[in-house]
């Protein structure tokens, strides 16, 4: 899969570039704190994302390079055990050295770098850490989307991450139409030359039986139907867990849903709170939400092997709602679209578990999946805020049952 | 699946004597403590399992049954939101009336109102409840000796529950044989007009790529290679929330196994601390345990699909390590049997979720299975504490990954 | 002080016997458990006062004394450090061995040599150190009512731990009269030849300005007035730590009060929930009720030295309603008593603190009182669940400001 | 006790001016973090000053003012229930808007309204309410650089708050002489026209036995012979609660000491990580520490009644080491000043309670001190970070026991 130097010099390029924009609204403020343990302040992110090619490529392979700081290793590694000690994630949010200016500095530093040792041919092994870097990369823009979102939302001004002139037009809800699956036996997980992650990995059979998943994802009025007929207080819809959840968290609605009198306003990255598009796709929901929508609604939620065959059968990631397109929040679907891809991540009934065949790689990058695999769930195809490229058919996304900062929606399925 | 009353009967009186024949050799004192959350005092299960009959059979169908005590129900429920108000778990350790005398009276007067209720012919609804009365008041027998271990096993003295002449033989080691499974599409879930549990329903199809489990469990002396290799000191092997229990925790082997200088003694149900037999099966281990031997190991642990077509081909539950045997704990594998079924529960590597076509039953007994189906794992083949006819190759247990109070233990499994 | 052997083995017996029929009218299963961390299991205290004596008198000096069972100092060693590993405090609940049968026994040995010991003449330091002992024992009959009182008040059942005919008669409500304390210097702590605790010591002088007690406690009836004033609800009659325990533990009423439509019923040692006695001292009251009652009516509350000149001038023990008088429960005042001693102990506006010349005597005993005089307040006069003989005028009882699972209760103070 | 206008306007603005000038040294991140719940980001500082002006003066008092921003009483009201609903102190550090900038922005909007208010003659009342919030500022400018050495010392980085030439020359240690205090009655608490505040109220005789202070603060090098000598592992040194706090925090020895081999480091305003000056007084010490340290070493804490006394006696604020004289941190004793005044808040052995005649002023200001008045500890003395106009020898700053992030020290007492 060797991919020549001048792509791979311009997508670093362009990748890095796009992490800085991402940050340009923001004050310098908004780049340093933590509110809640899963958000991880927008500086962090930023120097993070460097540190993996210092760690991975600059220190390990280029002959002669001086760490920016020997303490960044301290303060910028997520979780790798391998890598040595590192700060509790709990305390990201208080440490306000170095400076945005400074992570931005130590950016370039690294950056510098990199475009030198790139100009040299790179071996099939640094290539993939490197490839490995740019996915990881993009990761964090999701990630930093979200956060942003957070931050600034949990702030009581509600400050609007861009403002924008008008607002998006409301959309059309049609009526579910099924994309139906017809009983078999199917191939999953990723084959090909191009990149995946290793968790993806161990293509192997598995039977499904005649079913179908809607072709769109639930509405924020679907959903607000589900609310106003006691959704959040009759246990009988909920899982165990999520109704000890809902109870001791006092959840009344999906994060960023503000009660205005008898109606919501949502907190949008478009302007701070806003009326609700009905139509669009409601979105920051926990699994356990989306399980209880599901049940009251008679439905069930896909499997990740459906979801993927459907993927194969009726999904096109062209006409999704990704990062690119700068909607930044997931908008009502339109003619010609199904949002398997891009608008949401979508919430599976699969537990994230490994493939009957997979291994995790060797050393520190074999901590990046494998580890997690453990109590919590899958959720597929992308969001508004991943970029296009990154996502694939056969991509695994995963999160705890509770967790909802993210861009995650709810696409019903049934068996037939 | 019509059972003649007789018979009914019968098994209603034996299990009836079988829960309080459990609790013969404890002091009153034993019968009301609870140490740790999972852990019920014994006069709480003698309690609720008498209130379950009473509430989902006297009340709701005997005319003119008056209730033993109202305030029982709030005492006595354990989860059910629909049956109305229930004591906080927690505070299960706290309540010293009624006395183990009163809970027996209790007993008694339910009983004698059931036996006469059972003299007339059941509906075949009702016939259904009972036995899932009888299965729950056996569920409830295994975690009797779950918690009574937990109970003694605490306390600083160590008494035994029993003594033993002599002590168990030690065993025979053998090597690993591998049962192996052809590739292909199996069935899975239950099917037959026995006793079943909704949670084994929603039988379906499965495909199964060429696979083996082992012929037998992991050892004490295989577990003990494990901890002197380090096993507990390297993140390598432990899944990421499992390094986080056992740095939090501080857990350094099994439950119930003692340090004692170079080596470790293991409190026993029989006669209190004792030497550990290195061919019996190491058991009281959580998941985390399990996948981090596993992979130490080089193997894996069987899905729950695999350990089902394997109990099918290889297993028999005649020779198997139960309750009626009265060992109390498990013993090292003999001629003939490959321990599938009894001695320990065996972690699979499946999360517990609903099958393909699974549909919670309606009203109160629903909430039985259905609403626990996330962020657990499935364990299957029942232990030395479970009643021998309680047990089936399709019978689906579940506990939470960092769990090991019960009577689990690890098979492993590989791909061929 | 020597007291001579006689009377002191008189003492010792009456005293052992006490604690036992303190706990005769429980069940063994009341015996067992902790529902919170500051009750302790009556067994415990039977085992407890019953290694005071074996540690700190058998052990050190009797020749050739034989522990009765090693182990049963770290199950009963309540806090001294200097004597070695002890059972975590909040384990006591967890601990069904020794049975209460067995913790008898232990006490009957200790009990028979301890007597065979006192046959000889005693060194005055041993003389000390068994009046200490004693004294020790006293003061856990009283917590034995507390926590005898918290344990079956605890309970959904609310068993009596005694049954009365009729049970008391309401008394008679008067208008306080104010016991006045003329300006100047006064003596303040313990002086003599008799038994004293070390905290009371460092005698000394204070100033006093002119002042007043009330000549009797406040009643149920006055309370429930601060309640129906909306007493629990306005922060401005609190402490800010007050307020936070009032809003995070959602206290409404005095411990034991059990809202009933508009009135509240209360449980009592006699006789389970009974209707409060208006004029009865409202009792189990926190030190941030005390003080918000205090501030709602106009008043203070007196200092540990303002107390101590008042019991002085004012104060008789003779009256006042001890252990001994049975009553369990404090009562309205009476004609020619003024509360000052029995009843309920009374919360001071004074912190523990070390007075002047206050000195912590050496070696584990001296573990006793100084390591506590930190974050706590001073309670005076015993309580109907203290023995007559264990009280005086200047002994200094102290609890945290939330704590009220003891009998205490409210006097007003104010300066003139 | 009016003052004249000119001089109010003139300190009202050199007041406001000093609160920026320490925040200047400071990053914008700087400004944001709260590491932990007592330290608040200096950003909130800035605003919560501005709004007590705000809310205490212009918008009760000035005719036609604009609240400058409704949302801000939300954010920068610190404890005051009676001005309305306030946004969780643990929230403190989550809030990136507004930014520094528009604090400051409010800053001199809020500034503006108040000089011109202050140009016409202000009622009493209104002048004691200017006063109290000038009082007030200087309190946060205290706290501010507590919190700002928080900030920098939490940091791994360790960043200096300024960076000196040279540094401090070490200080001579001259051996502990002792200012005598004669038994008798004194008068405690403030009298006089000038401003104080309400918790010096109520003065008041008390009686003092014969008794001496020390005539300077211990010393780093004092201090590290208590850790040498084992003071954080030996039990009988400490107050049970301390002893609890030493274990649970693992404390090993003061705030901002950093473990260097043998040797400490420790975090300075003045240079980031730097050698200890033996001489200089140790500081960052908690109550527990300084009572520690005082039984270890044979004598007492001063009551804050000895400590007012002999400041009356031999006290003189010129001399002290204060804010104004922007050493930043407390320095060796010098000839001809015993630090009574300046340098270090010394621990008292004093709670802090109300003095006998004390009244809570009605009102929100009422909240100002009262009622805190349990569960606390008493300081006296002011500290380097103190303004010097701010101090007085009735002032009784007050914190709880396990708090050291303060600039607190040890003064020793013995009675004579």
């Amino acid at each position: 899969m060797l991919i020549t130097e001048p792509v791979l010099v311009d997508r670093f390029k362009k990748t890095r570039k796009r992490t800085e924009s991402i940050c340009e609204p923001l004050t310098i403020e908004d780049h340093v704190v933590q509110p809640v343990m899963d958000v991880s302040p927008p500086k962090w992110h930023l120097g993070h994302t460097t540190w993996f090619y210092e760690a991975f490529i600059l220190s390990d392979h280029m002959e002669g390079y001086k760490v920016y700081q020997e303490e960044y290793a301290y303060l910028f590694n997520s979780y790798y055990e391998s890598k040595g000690d590192r700060m509790l994630r709990t305390d990201r949010g208080n440490i306000t050295r170095p400076s945005v200016k400074e992570v931005l500095a130590y950016r370039s530093y690294v950056d510098a770098h990199m475009e030198k040792f790139l100009e040299n041919n790179l071996t099939e092994e640094l290539e993939k850490i490197l490839v490995l870097g740019l996915q990881h990369e993009e990761q964090h823009q999701e990630l930093l989307m979200y956060d942003i979102k957070y931050i600034l939302g949990n702030n009581p001004l509600f400050p609007a991450y861009v403002k924008r002139q008008g607002g998006l037009a409301a959309g059309e809800r049609n009526a579910i139409n099924w994309l139906e699956i017809e009983e078999g036996t199917y191939e999953i997980g990723f084959q090909g030359e191009s990149f995946s992650f290793d968790n993806e990995h161990g293509r192997h059979k598995t039977f499904i039986h005649s079913s179908a998943v809607a072709d769109r994802l639930v509405t924020n009025a679907e959903y607000l139907e589900f609310i106003q007929d006691g959704g959040y207080t009759d246990f009988r819809h909920w899982l165990s867990d999520g109704w000890d959840w809902v109870k001791s968290e006092q959840i009344h609605a999906p994060l960023h849903w503000h009660r205005d009198g008898d109606a919501f306003r949502i907190f949008s990255l478009n302007g701070g709170l806003v009326d609700p598009d009905p139509h669009a796709p409601v979105s920051h929901i926990s699994y356990y939400e989306a399980a209880a929508f599901a049940k009251w609604a008679g439905y069930r939620l896909p499997t990740e092997y459906q979801w993927e065959v459907a993927a194969t059968l009726y999904g096109t990631r062209d006409h999704g709602n990704f990062l690119e397109d700068n909607h930044l929040e997931a908008k009502a679907v339109s003619e010609g679209n199904n949002q398997l891809f891009g608008d949401l991540w979508e919430w599976t009934s699969s537990a994230y578990l490994p493939y009957p065949f997979y291994e995790a790689p060797a050393g520190a990058l074999g901590e990046y999946n494998g580890k997690f695999m453990v109590n919590q769930m899958v959720l597929r195809g992308g969001s508004c805020a991943t970029p296009r490229e990154h996502i694939r058919k056969t991509y695994r996304n995963f999160f705890h049952a509770p967790l909802r900062w993210m861009f995650s929606g709810i696409r019903l399925a049934k068996y037939l």
